[in-house]
């Protein structure tokens, strides 16, 4: 649009607000009013501002948009209907399960970059997605779009920080304070002046928008986008329901379809000045090369010798200096534990595609969602108790098919003196239950190396559980370790048990059958490295050796575990599954006094052998 | 202590250094320079501000402490010490394992509310206990220290943002900060004015201690706690390592204690100007009746009639409103959710008992978690999902031991067209992998409620997990359920399978028990409304008169949910485990298309049923 034609504008909002209403009617449910305190922000946005290519909605130099306010979600399909996208008349079959119009946005659409719904999530995404542009040398600019009530959510302060931290001024904040919540109004209802001050203090410019239905006002305020070298919040003061009279500003709309009745009531209303987009010239986006985001033929060898002694957390910093080598797509990310995690070792290597996220978890992972779906391969990292901190957003990356690899060390009774609030013994747990994931847990360097590889050649949500002892080198450097695959770690005819055993508890189960040989007892020891997809084959073939008894021997929790793990895939098959593991609170100590306390240890594990 | 005498404070600041350094060199590990920067803060907190009774640290209306800056635990270890507790000796077990001188604070000692560790989350925990102050109507006060790099965790401004809403000014928040983190500078290094603008933007009063080691000014600031109705943000600019010249200010000695040499040499420096606390008349706090926090003998009988049609998450309101009539302990706590889970019904009713937490749910595990270390016994809730959100403060409190309750609503796919970001489907796995957790799922109205009076009457973290759809009736409101029990729903004769389900499948796996008894095959049914502990024993029991047989289903992924549960405690015993889970990406419809497309519903379990 060459000259912004301001009552067009305000007539496809209306013309949105219409879809939104029309759409969750026909569906029974969704949120109409959060789509309407919106739709003029909307409407300016995509058809007199944004630059992208309609027709593309992937286009690597579209401007991005996040919606991070996801419940509004049919407002998003509205505009892309309009824009020509698809047929307007599809957005009637939102919610169903045939369509992918879904009742929060999926990247099942092509113009959804990541899932939104989760409130809070958005502004990390978008400055991962940001970070992206600049790594890319793209002129992009990325569009979060949030909801007033969700700003409530630390993870939004913590984006807001790095955000100011990193000068992204290629990202706009648009906050939609519609004053209403779900419950009951927001803590700080129209009260602008809260949320200036506190984008403020977080390094943004503000830009108010006093009336955020004013399409004039907005298209000025948009025209001042990377005006200065600070990302740009604008906080938009709109009503809940807004432009029908029967729903503006009032309590006890939230996520409610209108009946039939009143649809027509409130479209009877819009419909007089509303107007179909189609037409309206949106900006091209500027032609720019693609990213080289392709994976490498193959990654450069490790030399390890059998029997180094090496911490696979040390191996896992070691593999990421090593494939960034050769693999452009590799960056890296952490939580100011980069010393220990040993992202460090990448970091200054590589010190411009790695990003110090700081003690903020939840945003860390948040920007390397983003970063995964501009077409990088993010290495997260931290302890991995800490991971947990980002459950909720490692969640909505499994809903987002996002690609993204994590790291978490530290993990166990293993750690030692530094006590529980260190020690992740619930993380296999929480990520062998996010959709899609692949959890491995390698036990030596070699394993650690090659399983970083494997994480950055698979597409996907991947978990790397490295431990904080160093251990022995067990492998060849041409060991392959696919994923699902298990390694028969040790196995003669005649012996009694299957041990399935990984990461340090994998030497143990070795100590343990060296010292039941010297006792004439032969027992299998399987190394369970891919702890999802399990190395269901190797495990059961092992088994069916033994008299159908394994024990499993975890440094986690009881629950969800690789115990949980083995009996439940191979629980149908009448295998008899033992778990050892951490079944109470532990305290600081030694790692041998811990794992001993905890029954895990050799002597545990002979001792089990022996009951059976 | 009348006048405050300066110069002791200076010397006992430099007592609690040397001890700190003494006992982290004696373990071998710890992070006596974080100690050291918060020396003289602690000091003047302990000896020459706060008011308690240093031989009873459980005393209700003590001033309470919070060490949210965990990792400085030997300087809160010190000052206990030097304030009488106990033998400044047993200081020098720091980190043994026969000691509860653990590496970070766990309330193993008397004079710890809570675990800290995981940075971050001693702001909302304070707020909660300054909140409890005002319920019972006490005039302790509440200091939480701070890190300044664990004010990136946007928990932290969770936290800030409800103080400030609420007026907590009973609630005094100091960072000490040192500008170094572990293993970088913080973003903003000794830049006090970047705090001061957030604390300010967040509602609170802020002093800057413009040199956090002075204790006269420290004593100054300290006394204008209480001064108007804003929580208090004192920013200390300190240095790491304070006090001993080659420590000080220092990069490269986070988290490392001093070899026998270092530590000689750092206190031949702190020595000459060390004094002992011992006779220090620490102010004694003002004697009031302690809150009347006793469980009730009974709570009042529910009237619900067979084949009502009652959402669980509806009886959890019911019950939540119902047991608090008589149980003054009872709180209530949401994240902007309450007209979905219910908590509405209590809000209502006791809208003093009842805290609104708007959209920020770490915050909310920590405010609860606060309030049960208060004696409160808090019920907090929201979409299951977002639970997740929350993920590491619940399982912080684990290490706390805390008293807390969580009911999550919406679980499944049988939420419907909302879609897979507001489903919980792994909410199972996370509970259950909680240190000492009790996880409960009911399928009607009336195990709903008697399992709301089970949580209240048990001491620890037990978790609600409720459905949205409504089911029918299905027990009589005599009917008890314990914790750790299991029903049998339906068991004849001759049954072929054991069926174990719970929630909305209960109610499936009886209607295809009807479907397959009108073809003559007969299932045992199991109401596994317990999760953990699992009501094994009766599982069992029925496996062993099917042929050893177990069908498990569940609306939640296929890991480490019921299945892996049942399968994980049932496995040894060589009994067959069958799981019928969800196990892929779910999207948006209706809930009976999606739990047929989960493979979930009656239908599915008659063909399984049929299979086997």
């Amino acid at each position: 649009m060459i000259e912004t034609d301001i009552e067009l504008l305000k007539g496809i909002a209306n013309q949105l607000r219409i879809h939104s209403i029309a759409a969750t009617t026909a569906a029974g449910s969704g949120h109409p009013t959060s789509c309407c305190s919106a739709a003029d922000v909307v409407a300016a946005l995509f058809f007199g501002h944004m630059r992208y290519d309609a027709k593309n909605p992937r286009y690597h130099n579209n401007d991005r948009f996040v919606l991070s306010k996801g419940h509004a979600a049919p407002l998003l399909y509205a505009a892309w209907a309009e824009a020509g996208l698809f047929p307007v008349e599809d957005l009637l079959k939102l919610r169903q399960i045939g369509s992918d119009l879904e009742g929060h946005p999926t990247p099942r659409l092509p113009f959804v970059d990541v899932a939104t719904g989760s409130l809070g999530q958005g502004l990390s995404v978008g400055a991962g997605m940001a970070l992206a542009a600049r790594l890319d040398n793209l002129d992009y600019r990325t569009y979060v779009l949030l909801g007033d009530g969700e700003i409530a959510e630390g993870a939004v302060w913590e984006a807001a920080s790095l955000a100011g931290v990193r000068k992204l001024n290629n990202l706009i904040a648009i906050v939609d304070v519609n004053r209403l919540g779900q419950s009951e109004p927001t803590a700080f209802g129209h009260d602008i002046g809260v949320y200036r001050k506190r984008f403020e203090a977080f390094g943004w410019r503000v830009e108010d928008l006093v009336d955020g239905h004013d399409i004039e006002e907005i298209i000025e305020v948009l025209g001042g986008v990377g005006l200065n070298d600070q990302p740009l919040a604008i906080l938009a003061k709109t009503y809940k329901g807004a432009g029908v009279s029967f729903l503006q500003d009032k309590e006890g709309w939230h996520g409610k379809a209108l009946s039939q009745d009143e649809a027509a009531r409130a479209i009877a209303e819009l419909q007089p000045s509303a107007k179909s987009a189609a037409g309206v010239a949106i900006p091209a986006p500027e032609q720019a090369a693609a990213p080289a985001n392709g994976a490498p033929a193959s990654y450069p060898a490790t030399a390890y010798k059998p029997g180094d002694s090496v911490a696979t957390r040390e191996a896992f910093g070691n593999a990421l200096a090593r494939i960034a080598e050769v693999d452009a797509r590799v960056v890296g990310l952490d939580g100011d534990t980069k010393n220990s995690t040993f992202s460090e070792k990448f970091f200054k290597k590589f010190p411009d595609r790695f990003m110090e996220c700081f003690i903020a978890e939840q945003n860390m992972v948040g920007v390397a969602t983003g970063l995964g779906a501009r077409g990088k391969v993010p290495f997260a990292s931290t302890f991995a108790c800490f991971l947990g901190r980002a459950f909720d957003q490692i969640r909505v990356a499994g809903i987002s098919m996002a690609n993204l690899k994590l790291a978490g060390s530290h993990v166990g009774v293993s750690i030692g003196e530094d006590g529980p609030s260190q020690m992740a013994l619930e993380d296999l747990a929480m990520m062998r239950a996010i959709a899609g994931s692949t959890v491995l847990y390698p036990s030596d360097a070699v394993s650690a190396e090659k399983l970083v590889e494997q994480m950055a050649l698979t597409k996907g949500i991947c978990y790397l559980r490295t431990s904080r002892p160093k251990t022995a080198v067990i492998y060849n450097n041409d060991e392959p370790f696919p994923i699902g695959g298990a390694k028969l770690a040790r196995q003669n005819a005649g012996d009694k048990v299957t041990v399935v055993a990984a990461g340090v508890t994998l030497h143990e189960a070795l100590k343990a059958a060296d010292l039941l040989k010297s006792e004439g007892i032969g027992i299998t020891v399987i190394d369970a490295y891919s702890v999802k997809p399990l190395g269901k084959d190797v495990i059961k073939a092992a088994a069916q050796k033994t008299n159908l008894t394994v024990i499993t021997v975890e440094d986690h929790y009881a629950e969800g575990g690789l115990g949980d793990a083995v009996a439940g895939e191979l629980g149908a098959d009448g295998i008899k599954v033992h778990k050892l593991a951490v079944r109470e609170l532990p305290r600081s100590g030694k790692p041998e006094e811990l794992m001993a306390w905890a029954g895990i240890d050799a002597a545990a594990i002979v001792k089990k052998v022996k009951a059976l």
